[in-house]
C-alpha cells in the first residue's frame, strides 16, 4: 500500500473558447497591463491518495476525471504524481 | 523584447478551509473512491507576456496578481516561467 499526492490539471481543448480567460486580458489592459498576449484559465485538482501500487492509483485517477472531475468534450487533462 | 510564457498557481493559504475540496472528496467518496484522503483545488494562470527582460515580467506579475488575480487574505501564489 502506497501513498501518493497527485495533481490533475484540468483546461479547455484547443479551440474552445475561455471566456474567463479573456475576461481577465480584458481588465488586465484596463489596469494598463498592455504587454499581456493571452491569458488562459485551468484548474488543479492535488488529490492524496493510497493504492496497492502506482499503476491502479493512476487508474483510479483517470476513473476520478471520467466520473467528476472532467467534462470530455471540452477538457483536457493531465496528471502528474508529486510524491 | 522578450516573449515569456508565465504559469500563477493560486491555492488557499494553509488553515483556509477549502469547501470546494471538501466537497469533492465527499463526491469521490459516493462514487466508491473511499482511498482519497484530501482534494485541494487550485487555479492556474497561464499568461502569454512580453517585457524588456525576465525580471521586469516577474515584477509585472506580481503586480497582476496583487492588483486583479489574488486576495492576499486567504491566497497563496507561486510563478513558474514556462519558456
Amino acid at each position: 500500500m502506497i501513498y501518493l499526492k497527485v495533481e490533475i490539471k484540468v483546461g479547455l481543448k484547443e479551440g474552445i473558447t475561455d471566456p474567463e480567460g479573456l475576461n481577465i486580458k480584458k481588465s488586465l489592459k484596463l489596469l494598463s497591463f498592455d504587454n499581456v498576449e493571452n491569458v488562459e484559465v485551468k484548474r488543479s485538482y492535488v488529490i492524496e491518495i493510497s493504492g496497492k501500487d502506482e499503476k491502479k492509483i493512476r487508474e483510479d485517477v483517470d476513473m476520478m476525471c471520467k466520473k467528476l472531475l472532467i467534462n470530455p468534450v471540452i477538457h483536457d487533462y493531465e496528471v502528474e504524481m508529486i510524491k
